[in-house]
């Protein structure tokens, strides 16, 4: 027999029910799992369980939805409406009942059970489940017969309207709970915070009466910059984002300058320590500033960052870090109060930090790993994190393995003759034209080509001062392509006759991407710095696909900076990436930002990344006796062995060619050589 | 058929089992619940684990144990031995293994599952099971290809050897974790609390190798006297005891004098915060240096006090304990970090603060519950601790009931006109020779009475002072006894013509305890005073007799110092308790720092505790219709409606006889109202 009761329909969820006539349309979507946020409790003032009607025949549900169908507004309503403005259509859910068929939808802005993250390429769900929650309450008045205690009280209406059995109590709020609970007139607010796995949950602050608001801080602790969100615990909304360069620059430019300067430096963590919290802290009042948030409204941060950061934020000496066998003080996920690192917060909040996979993969590679999912699919996803070191995750729903490979700073514009890092004036996009051998390039800060019209104009003011990572690549890439490079990395002196941008430059030739001041030259040390850059991440790529068994990877996910402004083509030509349909490799942004906010918005993330790392196979190169085979073989470009056939169908790679004799004692064999296997020498 | 395997029997505890020959002693002893210490797991260096063989044939038992039937020390012992020394007798029992059948004696000074309390008239078993342990670990060096972090890999051996499936870590140790380590060269002591009933344990501290020390604190704040105990975890034994004014005196004597004093001082509360604190912290220091205890190694601390000493201790305001609901704005037990009272002790010690009963009944009354344990047997208990007001708890097995009464501080020697605290010079026992009217006394100091040989000469130095509360309820007791006051309480002034010391004063009359100076006279006023005391004390019981619907009480504990010094005999003759066989009627000195070092020794009792105040029915007099009519019968002597038939049975009371016009308006009608119910007037 059909069930009688009328029909409910939850959008965007599609979950879907029969419910008695009468019911709250809140307590029919808390049965059907749909997340409707709630603050008060179902009284009508918190205003953040709204929902709307959806009329028309939905033929596909088989549903008929009227306006008909729902009580019509009750005194709540109206008293919501008249104090606080109710947008018309928009229903109180907890007031509003159900009086026939019904298809519901739960608005994106207010409530939700959803997150939208924009990002260069998707746009992503992520389910709420906040670590901390408000609950209003209205709490019993003293009785001389039951005396029990106001925090006592407070917490029997938690158990009662909210159903925490047991409750724990920041002790710093006991001396304030009389004056609130009187100011409040017997109702309070309360933020309770439920992260930790087994632990009971705590009440970290209290408001009288209603408190509606609750912000969370997801950061993302970069070598060279501080990228952070804030977010709205109850609506799911990313209100403000910004960075900040990181401080500890100037106590050193990469890591391990930096590790070595706590070495030297008896206060030298302390310093960066310090540092790194301050620039922290005058973030998170940047963007509370940017759309008045209140500090003490931040209930919840989280944390990401590389192993030196992650140790240098929690005050932790990073020197284990810096030689094998590179030991982390603590690699699971850290717990903690903001109070205890002096953050600008609720001085209740809590902190988490999400786990380091590795001594050299650390919470930022595990945020990427939430963000992109590897463990979620059955496709063998390649996830590749480009700084210093490459930070590389190889996996599927079956098995994820991960390693770090030490790539150096090439890619970042360093330790190349007229490299500079991602700034306006940087070349990032270069075209060599292979009869003429003459280049063409954009700059960061315009859209136009250096042969077009307008060029020198629009670049006028910022010149063109060097090239950027992506430059590079491209610059590379296209000399190879051009046949200017071979798949060695040995620039062609023999064509200095066919063009002047090649030119000798004692016993190698360079190429000249832009003649005047400053010039800027591609040197063979250039192209050299990039090989080892390049085959360093290839290596540690083919030896994780090794231990993986496979000879080719599904998908592709580059992230962060470097990743998100090169070409995906070019890095395959070049052969940082292997073999892949070049629609399956994607920039993914700030991956580890991303995975930060996750964490933040649900608790269920933080127990799944958790749970990840544990049974993620770590790799460490420097024990590995095949890396250094590898790493040599990938000096070639694309890379000595492995062919590239989907590369090969979409790009026309240049036919191998034996350079002789190139004015350089560097060529190793220029044979094709990369159908078949060698020993390095 | 009999078990062929040797079978134990460990003393004092009476606990036995057949364990397979080769098993170690510390094993069979964890299977059978008794509990023997053991820092170090079983390694032989910690000697926490000592036991001893009885050797002999015990009949009673049907057992022969001997030296022969027990493994010959190990090396693991023989290195300890030398070490450490190992008493002769004495085996380590992790090491010894059983051979045949033994009789194993727990000894009290090394381990012990027991603790003595030496009390006035009791001693006591506390179960040991303490809220902090100390588990000493031997920890993987970090490794490569598993690159679990310093804490994971100290929480994996905790979870190895010691099988905590989940741990929390303090913070603050997380930038300490490596040099630990490295100091202890890969092997730690952890100090793991498990106090809340719901929460994952927490790792509080951690040492490099071995550390074998571990403090805890019970600490009874009184609003006169702050006494502690500094008390052994690991051994249960109490090393040191001390006590100290409460400082807070200055600010007001008794409680609703110091409540005064914060409502007329905006500071008022915070000073008298910072003042207990400071000397709780003095008194820490003293406990520790009296036996070189280091006050890093306290690790766990409870405490006790009334309501208005618990809210100032924790930096509550209590203007709410003023006046009516008298809300206290924490009823139940409070657990904080020792960091956030600043108090000396390790930066991780956990402090634990018993549940308070009521408004007026505070966690000293709890502990002082905890301590006699009315909820633990079948007789019902009356539980009396009487300072400025009495706190009455009455009940047994089935239920319990509290209640406090405003006795006012004439049983502190205040409001009485000769009256003083105890102290030495201060007369505490009186007899009155009933032919004469002549009095003989003893003064605190002295075990002389004023009418023996060197009295004289042994008071000479300190004299004679004035009376203490013990001595003003005997010199009372015994001018009832010798008819000198009547049931209702008046002083015969005809009496005069037959005694001098006899005195009118205006128009009432006087007793002349000791002539000279000072003189010490008790006056009407006096009599009056004593009397409205224990009518509000009397009543208070009488009261919770009727809410538990019994008419007589089996077993009364006088806590507190004023129950410690007073006879029994005096306080049933004058009427402060309801009649009961004498010998069932104990003093049980501070049964409330009893009741402290029982929930430090064993966190099972504070479960229990906090149970049993959630199940206690609480009783405020003022809401009690009753109060007042019992409270007016209780002024007389003993009682005007009560018989006192066991007391009759071993004193003999005098009879009951009019005093018409005794010189005063006074003369309530002083019938023989004690077995008549009579309505106030």
């Amino acid at each position: 027999m059909p069930d009688s009761n009328p029909l409910v329909l939850f959008m965007p969820s599609g979950r879907r029910g029969h419910f008695p006539k009468g019911t709250p349309v809140l307590d029919a979507a808390r049965q059907l799992g749909v997340y409707v946020e709630s603050v008060c409790g179902g009284r009508g003032i918190c205003g953040r369980c709204q929902i709307e009607v959806q009329e028309g025949q939905f033929a596909k549900h088989k549903i008929t939805s009227s306006n008909d169908h729902i009580s019509a507004p009750g005194p709540k309503e109206l008293r919501y409406a008249e104090k606080r403005e109710l947008k018309p259509g928009r229903r109180l859910s907890c007031s509003a009942t159900i009086q026939g068929d019904l298809v519901i939808d739960v608005p994106q802005d207010t409530v939700v059970n959803a997150q939208i993250v924009r990002k260069a390429a998707t746009t992503r769900l992520i389910e709420r489940n906040a670590a901390v929650r408000l609950c209003y309450v209205e709490v019993d008045e003293p009785d001389m017969h039951k005396p029990l205690g106001d925090l006592d009280r407070i917490k029997a209406a938690l158990k009662r309207e909210w159903g925490y059995e047991t409750l724990e109590v920041d002790f710093r709020l006991l001396p304030r709970v009389q004056k609130i609970l009187r100011d409040g007139e017997w109702a309070v607010t309360a933020a309770i915070h439920h992260d930790r796995e087994t632990g009971t949950p705590h009440i970290i602050d209290l408001w009288p009466g209603l408190h509606n608001a609750a912000w969370g801080i997801a950061c993302d602790i970069g070598s060279t910059t501080i990228a952070m969100h804030l977010v709205s615990l109850l609506s799911g909304r990313v209100v403000a984002s910004s960075g900040t360069p990181n401080p500890q620059i100037r106590f050193g430019e990469d890591l391990m300058s930096r590790v070595s300067y706590v070495m030297m430096n008896p206060d030298g963590a302390e310093k960066m320590t310090a540092a790194v919290r301050e620039a922290i802290n005058e973030l998170i009042g940047k963007v509370c500033g940017e759309v008045n948030v209140h500090e003490s409204d931040i209930l919840d941060l989280v944390f990401v960052g590389n192993p030196v950061m992650h140790h240098l934020f929690l005050g932790i000496d990073p020197t284990e870090l810096g030689g094998a066998p590179f030991a982390l003080a603590v690699s699971g996920a850290v717990h903690l109060n903001a109070a205890e690192l002096d953050l600008r917060a609720n001085a209740g909040a809590r902190v988490y930090v999400l786990p380091c996979i590795a001594g050299h993969v650390g919470a930022d590679s595990a945020a990427a790993t939430l963000s992109e999912g590897p463990y979620r699919q059955d496709e063998m996803m390649l996830l590749v994190d480009v700084g210093t070191n490459a930070e590389i995750v190889l996996g599927n729903r079956e098995r994820v393995v991960a390693c770090s490979s030490p790539t150096g700073p090439a890619f970042e514009g360093a330790e190349i003759s007229g490299g500079q890092r991602a700034a306006p004036g940087a070349i990032e996009r270069v075209r060599i034209d292979p009869e003429t051998l003459e280049p063409r390039y954009r700059v960061i800060g315009s859209e136009l080509w250096s042969d077009g019209p307008g060029f020198d104009e629009a670049t006028k003011e910022v010149g063109v001062t060097g090239i950027c990572g992506s430059g590079i690549i491209e610059v590379i890439a296209e000399m190879f392509l051009a046949g200017i490079i071979s798949v060695d990395g040995v620039i062609d002196g023999s064509l200095a006759e066919k063009s002047p941008r090649i030119v000798a430059s004692g016993r190698t030739f360079s190429y000249v991407l832009k003649h005047g001041e400053p010039a800027i030259t591609i040197t063979q040390n250039d192209v050299r710095a990039i090989q080892l850059a390049k085959a360093a991440l290839y290596a540690g790529v083919k030896l994780l696909m090794a231990k993986q068994e496979v000879d080719h990877v599904d998908l592709i996910r580059l992230a962060g900076a470097f990743g998100s402004y090169i070409d995906p083509k070019y890095a395959m030509v070049l052969g940082l990436i292997p073999d892949c349909d070049l629609d399956k490799v994607k920039a993914v942004g700030n991956a580890a930002g991303d995975g930060a906010l996750m964490a933040l918005l649900n608790r269920g993330y933080r127990r799944e990344i958790e749970e990840t790392v544990r049974t993620i196979h770590k790799v460490e190169t420097a024990l590995e006796p095949d890396f250094q085979r590898l790493f040599v073989d990938a000096m070639a470009f694309p890379n000595k062995t492995d062919p590239f056939p989907k590369l090969s169908a979409a790009v026309k790679l240049p036919e191998p060619k034996a350079l002789v004799g190139a004015g350089n004692g560097e060529n190793r064999g220029a044979d094709n050589g990369r159908r078949r296997r060698r020993r390095p020498r």
